[in-house]
């Protein structure tokens, strides 16, 4: 019974799945059975929320199927927003989102019910709401109007348009849809975890949701795009984000955007699509800048620490350069990961086995009759 | 590096503690080197507060200072209540409640702040707050008035006046304040393990919490006092009780307060506190039909299927006859457990590494190439 302890249960089996792998000998993200990399190359965000639902990599019928689907939940309840403007100020765009979907609960009629068929229909409906709910919980924490969705657009493109307010140009579309392929799904991350445990005890789908979120929010997780951005903001240019790594190193501080526990030493492939998308962007803009500090800063970790980049890292830039707001950096990345979440909760519905560990106890015993009462 | 599978982590240590054990050799509910039976017949919840986050049994002096501490955080703010107006009519209590807690987040100034001091101070707003939030997230829901708390009253006389609008008898306040001890802290359940594979991304105390809550709403878990207190209500006398354990049986239905993961086939010694505390209510009511309900059914269920009852199997008969609606009973568990959860995040924030396990892939393999595009 007493097995080895595995701090943070590195290493340790946490469930089956058929829906994603980290293959470390191939280096290759699977993903239900096609490597992520060439899916991003290929395919549309839409094209990878049919294939983690349905395992298999949808024709063009089954994609406008599942595009009418997305947006006829484009809308989401008007009480929401108010419940947003009643949030206190300062309220970080993560704990905004994570209310919204906590709120969403109370609108599904049937939340007793985790068939398969059930559990489709809320994922359809939480996936075609997320871009409203992150949007507009962000904007209305920021003083801005509620924006309405776009059913003209296509999911990316709609997305883009409720944070900004302005459409995307053909490059800057295709590099967010493919910014959310990359995050779409990651095997067993924190936020994974999370919610696999939670929908173990046959709470539902928007429970395990809104424990994610408050995984995601941590900046050992989701949370580094965020970090790495304000990292370059400061740093200003090469020279000076060389240095900044350079003292963080010497203080022995942790730095965002670097390594991964699955990955170990080598590079996150994630990280090499987004690099490209980075330098397409900075060609179009005529300004390589970002660039350029983040090769710079690449070199003094691979060479000073033996650590590579992983997707935040060249993520950040990308949707700094897209015109995004940092602060939304990381409910965007939830955004996208909404997809393999519920795929995990569904799967997790569909063989259940409730998570229970144990524990090493490294405490005193005492005996009370020994207290003088 | 593979290493066995063992679904639900049934067996697998996930975390080193001070704070709780649960003693299968000894039989004994370990909670800061106590065992909590003893503890339940001779301290208060408010003492097991003390003991969890200092890990000792608090003088009269350190007693009376928390109940300050915890007293002066007894209001929280006022705009949670206009939230909780504007929630769907439907809405689960357990979800009223995640949506309370989600939102208190924006108020934290410091909320990135983990150091121990500032979970402590943390740990007191949210203990302080919890009976507000339980309470009147359910009296809202429930078309009910808004309670003030009442700051003249014990923490557990006042926890129980503002779910029912009327202070407790003495016995009644004895009953509550024990169940309150038996709930607060238990190891590592889903909800506690929940808040800790949170915390450990440097998530903060309001989203761990916030995921536990949405841990517990599950039948498999804290939603099971609910469900008992449904079946008994359902059978109505001591035969139809037999009857419907038994047709559940029969049906291979899974029957909610009997057994549990660590206990294996032994009784939850939890349970023997609350049946006696059933008797003493029924005595003083003159009404023991419930307790003799109870009785029949353990019997059923020990003799037909040797599954002893846990605590949820009394506390909710208990909590029936205290006069508490039966949507409050898991939030009522969650406001207990309130203190062990905090008590585990701050263990996990002072010494942190993240949750990241592995999974085994099942899925398929599959080439790109093979594909007509």
């Amino acid at each position: 019974m007493e097995l080895n302890y595995s701090p943070g249960l590195d290493g340790i089996i946490a469930a089956e799945t058929k829906l994603s792998f980290l293959d470390t000998v191939e280096s290759q993200i699977v993903i239900r059975g096609y490597d992520l990399i060439e899916l991003s190359q290929r395919y549309s965000y839409l094209d990878i929320v049919y294939l983690l639902l349905h395992g298999e990599i949808p024709t063009t019928e089954q994609r406008v199927d599942l595009q009418d689907k997305l947006k006829s939940n484009y809308q989401v309840p008007q009480e929401i927003f108010q419940i947003f403007k009643l949030l206190p100020n300062g309220t970080h765009a993560m704990d905004g989102l994570r209310t919204g979907i906590s709120v969403l609960a109370g609108y599904d009629q049937y939340i007793n019910d985790r068939s398969t068929e059930m559990n489709l229909t809320r994922a359809f409906r939480l996936l075609g709401g997320m871009p409203n709910i992150v949007a507009n919980s962000y904007r209305v924490l920021n003083g801005q109007d509620v924006v309405e969705p776009d059913s003209g657009l296509s999911y990316s493109a709609n997305f883009y348009y409720m944070i900004t307010g302005r459409k995307p140009t053909a490059l800057e579309e295709e590099i967010f849809d493919q910014s959310l392929v990359l995050y779409s799904e990651h095997e067993m991350p924190n936020s994974t975890f999370t919610a696999r445990v939670i929908a173990s005890t046959q709470s539902d789908l928007y429970g395990a949701l809104t424990g994610a979120v408050a995984s995601l929010k941590g900046n050992l997780h989701g949370g580094a795009n965020e970090a790495v951005m304000y990292m370059l903001l400061e740093a200003k240019t090469v020279e000076g984000f060389e240095n900044l790594l350079k003292n963080k190193l010497e203080n022995k501080e942790k730095i965002m955007g670097f390594g991964h526990r699955v990955y170990m030493k080598k590079m996150d492939p994630r990280a090499q699509i987004m690099k490209e998308a980075l330098h397409k962007l900075c060609l179009e803009q005529g300004d390589d800048s970002l660039y350029h500090m983040c090769e710079a800063g690449e070199k003094v970790m691979t060479q000073k620490k033996g650590l590579y980049p992983n997707l935040d890292y060249y993520a950040a830039p990308v949707y700094y350069m897209l015109g995004l707001p940092i602060e939304i950096y990381t409910p965007i990345f939830f955004g996208s990961r909404t997809i393999g979440l519920c795929a995990h909760v569904i799967e997790q519905h569909d063989n259940n086995r409730l998570f229970r560990p144990r524990v090493n106890y490294i405490g005193e015993r005492h005996n009370l009759e020994e207290l003088s009462v």
